[in-house]
């Protein structure tokens, strides 16, 4: 094949070629990205987006003594290409294999793990800090998306790195989306800088101006000299950054490797910290997700021909039918509204979004203001429902506790991608929800078995005059029937699916099914196992849990969740404190580690939370005190 | 007395005051004010700074119709005392009386209530969302000091109401202060405006300048306009607001009454977001207060003639304790760093700063900044010490869990005012981070039974290659000696302080000597209890506990936190995990609400965590079970 590619090892075999060159690598490139993901899926176009910037960065700079951090991470897959990983990269999100984000256990190159967004710019500061402290000498760059830039932790290091005057290049990465279509004043001000003429083309005309105004009286030279001053402005489109302390080039096309190599070099000698704002086209070079960036943001496997994803199923999703119930609440009470961060798509608003725009926000990555907004408006009366990822909410988890709870306000928190989230791994896993948020007061928390009883789950938490958080599993449910019909549902109140004579598994979301086939496998064993559905980790059920103590003594409760601090530690809590200590009980959930990343159905095999597993520990527990019954 | 104040029970009596009557009146609340906290401790130099403006508001606007939302709200005494708690105020801060921050429960004019900062513009804005989708119509202003603007929240918010170009008010008191004096980018930028000449003083030069610029041929006239355009920015010192999407207002006077009059009026009617700069001077009318106002930001009671702090007592605080042993720790390794939020002097680290200024960091009320730059620079090898307040540590719980321990980074938090704060109140109590830490993978916590085990947790920690958190109370230590050489404490560790026959308490932190007392009580009335210091609460020391679960078959675990996913539940974890069900475990802490406010040693008593508590709690346990052993 003789491809370019093949030869790249490492940063320093980019260093001899010539432009030409360097292009042809970024075609060979997207070529590996698109086949890649088309098998693996993955984030396909943040990648393409960011094919000559990687280059340009490696050319220039020499990692991993240069340290290169990219936000969010999702878009580092160039850059593990181009670090060693060429090889592997077919391995990418599977099991074992590369990780889809930046991992410092992966590669020297990887100097920062990211994941979650708008850190970038807070570790890179402090990395810099660390090298002047110590008087050593390297460069370092963030590389920050315009859809991290409106998370606030991006400000806060932006405000600080600004104040310190540091060496730091910050890379604005501008393809005017966070993962949907940016929003956000912020997003106003980078689109008004896109069309804003650069430096060189305007300072022939300025300085002819300049020249004409004539020789003035003293009375007014110092207004004269602001006036100068203040043509700044015109000279510097990113005026708002340099008024943050940085020095601001750009605005720059992200897909001119020459152009972007001259940038790159010329701000290497600027001192303090400098903004390098880049144009670029997510999706770039793959016809159909430049058509649909949204949707190829993140894929999974799809038909490189068409762009059509490969179907895996028929069942709705979670959310589907989270976003399918919330327009029917929507309709039936007015005052229902729903609040996203910068994800319309993920946790299926979008067609809420086009049915009720104006009951609709999209805050942009900001989770923290998302839960601020949502009890503000729910002391108006409004029911705000705030979607937003497990594992993102543990950005608002302040919010929560200090904005909604303690002034025990009507937030609904509907909290997608919990428990396994599978292929993205460590940082997107939402197992530690049940922990973070079960000893906070006034707080209601529940768990659908399935997606019907998450319709109900959500029209009770609507009714509800107290906060409610709803945690829900990625991907499709169980392919039951959806009622038409809202139903609510007791506060507190579990549900007994089965009764068993040997021992009652005590299960929560969607381990529920599980435990119910575990059951089968144990009934076919000869052991008789109840399944009881606790549908709320708080308030608990203590009625049903004192009469499954009294008529089994064994309790094996199963959570897909760490296991400190989550719901079998409620369970514990409660038994504890109505000395119900001749129980045994049983916890399954997740140990005190991150998860790595691997299909879901695997991971939960992996961790003894599929049917086998459970029903495998359920019996040991039984062998060892079924008989002190 | 023949006061204006006394005439003053709603923001009604304000409207017919003439301006002198006004000027009076501030005068009035500043006495008010003074007395009070000199009384009762409190917020003064923020409220001192606020009075015209509170005027101002209550004048011009209809509360509670209208909304007020104050930031942070330690700034809300006057608002306060015009909203129909003029009387009541002098109970401010104690058991059963006002609240130090705007409280929804108590009173209609406080529309959201606050504690932490940075808050303000998102529930401003959910406020105002809710308002126009109900086609409602009133007004709604955010009060907000230029410290929290510092908070990354503030600018999602400001983003996020920009872009929707809402009728809304954002007044930005700026005092040039945080709580210490403010650092940041921004703060240099508003110290610009400070400077900047107003509109109506340069209109008259800029219009005869631009009158001197001659006629132009069409090659350049684009450019001209430009020009022009251009020269908004020095007519808007504010540009950077109104790049944002706000109509910018100032800098204006803060302490001139009918000039704020004036500007809110005139703003009133301004559609879209409006942003107020007043300048205003923290402290103002009270001399020590304006000469130190970092010292009188919140304060204890003190003498009025002299500002002296009344003394209660000679001990060393856990704050000071801490500040000094890192400067020691700091003198032996080259690598330690110290981070803090805003609070060099709250936290002690000002001693530390002064000596030390090249390794300390005040990144400004930006909790999750300072975490992830704490992790940016333990990936090159420094020790960082992050210190903040165990309830503001909240704020950055996704970045110890996502940026810090994912990649077991050995960053150390210290976390000061753990456990029951004291007057403060709910906003404030530290009582969650035991529960919201422990099930973060890789960390390390420890608590300290008194000041001199602080000392040696600090240095065992930075000796770590782990994350570890250090919570210690709020006040003073017990007074014990401080030992020169630093220890380093075995990792997982407990200590065993008193054995005993009947019951071992197992205490965590400042619990630990109200045991020892409470194990005196019932030695005297003759019962044995043993006292186990934990020093960690995780990793948990399983062998004690497997050890005590067997010598005495009754367990009291004690922590000032709450008891949900706490300390006393990593107990219960643990037991249960090692079938050790027959120990009786009797769990001591705070309950499922949040703490109001009051004095420390009272809330402690209240809640049965005083020694005669602990003992009463213990004996009643013994009474039940401790014949089964």
């Amino acid at each position: 094949m003789n491809k370019l590619l093949d030869g790249i090892n490492g940063p320093r075999d980019l260093k001899t070629l010539s432009f030409g060159q360097l292009e042809k690598l970024a075609e060979e490139i997207r070529d590996l990205l698109i086949h890649t993901v088309a098998a693996n899926g993955g984030h396909l176009a943040p990648n393409l987006g960011v094919v000559e910037l990687t280059l340009a960065l490696h050319k220039t700079f020499d990692s991993p003594n240069d340290k290169i951090i990219w936000d969010v991470g999702h878009q580092a897959y160039v850059h593990k290409i181009l670090t060693g990983r060429r090889e592997n990269f077919t391995t990418l999100r599977t099991t074992g294999g590369l990780s889809g984000f930046p991992k410092r256990c992966e590669s020297q190159h990887d100097v920062f793990g990211t994941g979650h967004s708008s850190t970038s710019i807070s570790s890179a500061l402090g990395i810099a800090l660390a090298r002047d402290i110590s008087g050593e000498k390297y460069n370092v760059v963030a590389v920050i998306g315009d859809g991290s830039l409106t998370g606030g932790q991006a400000y806060e290091a932006l405000n600080h790195a600004g104040h310190l005057g540091i060496n730091l290049t910050v890379i604005l990465n501008d393809n005017e989306m966070s993962i949907a279509k940016n929003v956000g004043a912020m997003s106003e001000y980078l689109a008004k800088m896109r069309t804003a003429p650069t430096y060189s083309k305007v300072k022939h005309d300025i300085e002819y101006l300049l020249r004409r105004i004539p020789a003035i009286g003293d009375s007014v030279a110092k207004t004269a000299e602001r006036v100068k001053d203040s043509l700044k402005y015109l000279l510097v489109p990113g005026m708002l950054f340099e008024e943050l302390g940085f020095t601001y080039f750009g605005p720059i096309d992200g897909h001119n490797i020459p152009l972007i190599l001259d940038v790159l070099d010329k701000t290497k000698s600027v001192k303090g910290p400098v903004l390098i704002h880049l144009l670029t086209r997510k999706g770039k070079g793959y016809a159909p997700a430049e058509r649909n960036a949204d949707k190829f943001h993140g894929v999974g496997p799809f038909c490189i021909e068409t762009g059509e994803v490969i179907k895996t199923g028929t069942k709705p999703s979670y959310t589907q039918v989270f976003g399918d119930a919330l327009i029917r609440l929507a309709e039936k009470n007015q005052e229902v509204v729903a609040i996203t961060a910068a994800m319309p798509e993920g946790t299926g608003l979008k067609k809420f979004a086009a049915k009720y725009p104006k009951r609709f926000f999209d805050v942009g990555i900001a989770e923290q203001h998302a839960v601020t907004l949502a009890a503000g408006m729910a002391t108006q009366g409004k029911r705000p429902v705030v979607a937003i990822y497990s594992t993102f909410m543990q950005r608002g988890y302040d919010q929560i506790l200090h904005d909604v709870c303690l002034q025990n306000l009507p937030v609904t928190f509907a909290l997608d991608r919990a428990g396994i989230v599978g292929e993205d791994g460590a940082t997107h896993h939402g197992v530690f929800d049940y922990a973070f948020l079960r000893h906070i007061p006034n707080i209601v928390i529940m768990a659908p078995k399935d997606e019907d009883e998450l319709q109900h789950m959500l029209y009770t938490a609507t009714q509800l005059a107290a906060p409610v958080v709803i945690r829900y599993p990625r991907g499709s449910g169980l392919g039951v029937e959806l009622k038409h019909e809202f139903n609510t549902l007791e506060t507190g109140k579990a549900e007994e699916l089965l009764s068993g004579k040997d021992l009652v598994f005590v299960a929560i979301g969607a381990m529920v099914e599980y435990c119910r086939n575990a059951a089968a496998i144990l009934d076919a064993r000869g052991m008789s196992a109840g399944v009881v559905n606790a549908r709320f980790v708080k308030p608990l059920d203590g009625q049903i849990i004192r009469q499954l103590a009294r008529d089994t003594g064994i309790i094996v409760t199963v959570e897909d969740n760490v296991l400190a601090g989550g719901f079998g530690s409620a369970v514990l809590e409660f038994i504890n404190s109505q000395n119900l200590n001749w129980v045994k009980v049983l916890r399954l959930g997740l140990p005190d580690k991150y998860i790595e990343h691997g299909p879901r159905s695997y991971l939960l095999s992996q961790y003894g939370l599929d049917a086998q597993g459970i029903a495998a520990s359920a019996e040991a527990f039984i062998r060892q005190f079924g008989a002190r019954k």
